[in-house]
């Protein structure tokens, strides 16, 4: 438990660890234009895709030079498997997402595959065997950019997905997911292939960027995961009463749009005030009938609750719709929320969690724990195995954005952690508490 | 000045007034109707069109009723002359417009005109002669639904539109004004001979449905306007930070939705502040990128300031502008407000306005003295002549919508309080009075 402490020296980083991460980078970069990008304008890199195809061909060049041996299973996921010192032992996964959102930034997936790449190459060139195999996974489908459903890749991986699930899928051009499968050399119906058997599956570790402003604000290169946040969406609707904006008195109206934002502003008190990781966010709305001479008579708004823990969540969003209801009561307005979307937490696993804080704790960084408000293939992931996920530092917390930034030395500290967290695993399990690691999460 | 007491019994009104008012009623609601209107869904009544042909001819034929002689001016407006005393008397004229919204109410407008010529209708009756003329007046073009610009054919009558002004305006289909007035037998180079002289004009009169809340609010029928409001109008534009809902604590935002909420909050509470006439809205905003898992980056609004005076306007408008730079520096977000509108108050006449007072006194109705938010033909008229405005009550303040309701109660007593100010004009005029009215507003 001593690693908690960040009173430690940051160790020496090798010249290598250094390269590795400069590496990183610049892979992410390459994989940022074509012919690993099908947009003009912009990073896009769908599933299925040329582009998919071509980013695929450069990361197995990559995972066979770091001394893996590579593979694409049934759901396109593409694999490098780094033997331990024991043939067939069960393997840590380490993964991410090659697939990008549209006009995207280069690290939101790719950097995750590169960091595994590197500790890899890191264990390859020490030669260096592990009591467990690492394989490093690129998953196809984690934004679901192309189809109206996202991680498709790793659901099958997971052994979650049914191929039935895929039935009249089809992307915005009209081609279903089996067409779009076969055009690439898959048969739909055989997508469960994919699925791992969990007793050869120790676990799995995510690296990412964070896609938030935390770790920069607190000067920090790596957090640490606790789990995904637990999610609730509503459609948010105010009627109150339409009228001229110039002949009806302040004290005789029914503004929607006013009560509407004491609602945007009761949305962010109530979060504020609950602290933790509770976050709530407005971010559409729509006012009715929209002219600047009518006092709006109607406001549809989202609203967007997340916290790590689902009661925490409940009660904000309990908090947040009491308050809705009084600022009806007082303005003399209707507002009623339909609930839309009801996601539960996903936690990472404690124990495999506090060795990848032990392991970042060794690189004299602070060990600082972070919810993830964003989903990830993790999150799919802990229906197969215990899962860890570390996230790295980004500037200004932009993603999704052509303006993401990640630094090279970050990438170098991330490889470290990682190779400091799979040495820690391999410790571990040599001391033959193996079973207490895959059973606490799993 | 006693006229001001409202201790007065409510007058007894004759059949022939009750059944005045329930004629204006039935009219409008005629009017409402093909082939008074040119839409199939909801009344639509353009300048220039078949509907306002129709409309003309049913009206001329209800003022020649009346006992007046109609012609149609060079800008289209429908002039009835009812004769005084002494032939050629300079006129008082009752006007309003015959014109609509879309999808509109059936009494902004005609309801104007409709209690003018039921005025006349009674003074025929008795025969009885003022010592002015009367003109009732159907103008044209008052909500500018056909052309991108209003009020050309009261502008026109008021001797304030220049024949130049017109070139070029075209409506949705392409048609130019000129065009539109050549295919109803008018010649757009002369427009300008329907400006009236002011010496042959001694006021104007326009009633008028409310358009608002106030009166319903506070049991009159009739309420007596004192000026249209001066006006401002801005763009509003909050730069905060864009960032992902789920990603982003709260201490960390700069959402510019939330600033923007608070923009809408402090406009209500200025204006509530202020108090007096000053009303202040924000009718339209839009949410940007406007993604329910996006805090939002920036939010665009507009503002819309009114007052009865110019100096009240402006420091209303100013200690707005004064909040959002205060909410600016607490929620380190960009706030920029570009003024795109400034128009004046146009107060009406003092001396009308208190013969106005006192005629509706005079039916027992407290005379409530109020300002107008929207703007109307009188607010042209006052560059000829001095002006006075009545309102009448309408059902939940609602109007430019087929909602819109009078009560036929209300349209006698309207007739009956307007035939009380041209008596009292008359007096006044017979006391020889008359310059001391006329030059008091014009």
């Amino acid at each position: 438990m001593e690693a908690h402490a960040i009173s430690a020296p940051p160790p020496h980083r090798p010249p290598a660890v250094l390269q590795a991460g400069q590496r990183v980078i610049d892979r992410c970069d390459a994989l940022g234009t074509a012919p690993y990008s099908d947009s003009g304008d912009g990073l896009f890199r769908a599933w299925l895709t040329p582009a998919h195809r071509a980013a695929q061909q450069a990361i197995a060049g990559w995972m066979e030079e770091a001394g893996m041996a590579v593979r694409m299973d049934a759901a396109s996921n593409l694999v490098g498997r780094y033997e331990g010192s024991r043939p067939d032992a069960p393997a840590l996964l380490i993964g991410s997402h090659i697939d990008s959102v549209r006009d995207a930034g280069r690290y939101d997936g790719p950097l995750g595959v590169m960091l595994g790449i590197e500790c890899v190459a890191a264990l390859h060139r020490a030669t260096r065997r592990l009591p467990f195999a690492i394989e490093v996974i690129a998953f196809g489908d984690e934004e679901g950019s192309r189809f109206p459903a996202s991680m498709f890749t790793s659901r099958a991986l997971a052994g979650t997905l049914d191929a039935a699930t895929l039935d009249g899928v089809v992307d915005g051009d009209g081609i279903p997911v089996a067409a779009a499968l076969a055009a690439w050399g898959l048969d739909a119906a055989l997508i469960g292939a994919a699925a791992r058997d969990p007793a050869a599956v120790i676990g799995y570790l995510e690296a990412h960027i964070e896609q938030g402003p935390v770790l920069e604000a607190e000067g920090l290169p790596l957090g640490i995961v606790t789990g995904i946040a637990a999610q609730l969406r509503f459609n948010v609707s105010v009627d109150g009463r339409a009228g001229h904006a110039g002949t009806c008195p302040m004290p005789l109206r029914h503004d929607a749009l006013a009560a509407a934002a004491a609602c945007v502003l009761a949305v962010e008190a109530a979060a504020r005030e609950a602290g933790g990781d509770l976050v709530a966010t407005v971010g559409r709305m729509q006012v009715l009938p929209g002219a600047t001479n009518v006092i709006p008579g109607r406001v549809e708004f989202s609203l967007d609750v997340r916290a790590g823990r689902d009661d925490l969540r409940d009660a904000g969003a309990g908090e947040i719709l009491r308050r809705f209801r009084r600022i009806a009561g007082e303005r003399g307005v209707e507002i009623a929320a339909e609930p839309v979307q009801d996601l539960g937490a996903s936690p990472c696993d404690p124990a495999l969690t506090k060795l990848l804080e032990q392991a970042v704790a060794a690189q004299g960084i602070a060990p600082r724990r972070l919810l993830s408000g964003a989903g990830h293939d993790a999150m799919v992931m802990t229906a197969l195995c215990p899962t860890a996920m570390l996230f790295v530092r980004c500037e200004g917390g932009i993603s999704h954005n052509p303006a993401e930034h990640v630094e090279a030395e970050d990438a170098s500290v991330a490889v470290a952690a990682m190779l400091g967290f799979v040495e820690r695993l391999g410790t571990t399990m040599t001391a033959g508490t193996e079973t207490s690691i895959v059973g606490a999460g799993g």
